[in-house]
């Protein structure tokens, strides 16, 4: 497997680099961002996995994200993927909540998605090896975090692998797309009717079908557009609450959608993790 | 003067805001990013203004500078102007270091500049009103800071209003645009081929022709592309050096001409300023 490096640049003592490679899960190239902190030469580094949300690519949060500075006095590997396969060749959709920068982390099964929009196994199975293989990453200590539609990936792929992700966090995550608009879109647009296989993409539904995460930290700002329809963070809290697991739910006064918001916390959650890992 | 709000957002307990005027100046719209950091009822707080450089609007360090942490701690209002007048009847030129996003800090005199191409107006007199109408600034307390261009604005707006700016500090900035292409063609262009008006707008020459500056800090990136030809900072160097100025000029091994370099130092430049104000 080839990796093309598309950037590197010397960042707070690190190496905030921009790569490309060939999927065999979309069949696209699909680029990424990967910040490597100082550190020994041999050393092997824990691991952040962040998954964006919709409309972004790798570049939102490498730009307005403002987690360097904390990976690099934590020593803290950061990835940041796309959200889905690219290009003239892939189906797409006018909506922006559909098709490409909507990839929602799960494998489609309906045409014309389901040969290329396999976001789930390109982030839990192929992307890794990538990274093992080309980064000193420590797949021992590994946390995974999101905003958003990437909140909800962080939380439903970190819930299925809890041996492999030692902490879960996400900003203004959607912890149930079962149950708002955005995900019953997609859901639906991407795996069909069968409320039976949306289960796994909704993380108060795997709970409820008894997933577990050592750790669970989830941060939503209370001025934030989408909290009532879409987000709805007391679903989670009350489903953590029925399955004994401890989250800590910090409401954010104030705070709305953006990277604005993000970027106030992003240290205090990079610390967060670090302390698990 | 009406100023519009186009956006505001909570972020590190303060507000990013954007903000539209007309501008008599320029004769167009004019934007513009103010951070009010957290602050008491009825405070008047110390003001940082940062210039951008070549092809930037107010949003590239908005985005990418990593100033409101360090804001909100120390108490710093963060001003972040547009570099040109822009618009479909303003006079442009295709190439990327001449016309919109390239004013160079001077009120140009030739045709068709000269109507509208006034940001050294604009930034010395015009917005520091507005500023001072609509923000809770201190305006016996400010400094100024900026990016490659910017730089070279803020040397020599800082260098010819010393009573105002008790501090100066860039990233690799144009030290002498009179001894560089970028400069050159910038100058010719705007103001005409007379050596004497160029003076007022090259840091090194001000400084020969008796300009100070009470505290001047320059970092500088041993990787910039542009570092041998354009950003020359071994010239502003001697020309401190000549003039009993105290110049601190970190040169930063490896580092580029990005906000990746930028947001690396950021923090730093703003305790600098913070300690003078």
């Amino acid at each position: 497997m080839t990796l093309e490096t598309l950037s590197a640049n010397l960042s707070f003592g690190g190496v905030q680099g921009v790569y490309r490679h060939k999927s065999a899960q979309t069949k696209t190239d699909m680029t990424f961002a990967v910040f490597v902190p100082p550190h020994d030469p041999g050393a092997k580094l824990p691991v952040i996995w962040y998954l964006s949300g919709l409309t972004c690519t790798h570049a939102n949060v490498m730009e307005k994200g403002e987690y360097r500075r904390a990976c690099a006095k934590l020593g803290l590997i950061f990835i940041a993927p796309d959200t889905s396969p690219r290009g003239n060749d892939v189906p797409d959709d006018d909506a922006y909540d559909f098709g490409q920068g909507a990839g929602f982390y799960v494998d489609a099964l309906r045409h014309p998605w389901a040969a290329q929009y396999r976001m789930r196994s390109y982030i839990e199975d192929e992307l890794p090896e990538i990274i093992a293989a080309h980064f000193p990453a420590d797949r021992s200590r590994q946390a995974i975090m999101g905003h958003s539609m990437g909140g909800h990936g962080a939380l439903t792929i970190g819930m299925r692998n809890p041996d492999r992700y030692k902490s879960i966090s996400a900003f203004s995550p959607i912890v149930s797309p079962i149950q708002c608009p955005w995900g019953q879109k997609a859901l639906t647009g991407y795996l069909g009717d069968d409320p039976a296989i949306w289960r796994q993409y909704d993380a108060c539904a795997l709970i409820k079908d008894g997933a577990r995460t050592p750790a669970l930290l989830v941060d939503q700002g209370t001025a934030d557009n989408f909290l009532h329809d879409q987000l709805q963070p007391a679903l989670l809290d009350a489903a953590c609450r029925d399955a004994g697991i401890d989250l800590t739910l910090n409401m954010r006064d104030g705070y709305d959608h953006s990277y604005f918001f993000i970027s106030t916390f992003m240290a205090e959650h990079l610390r967060w993790h670090a302390a698990r890992l």
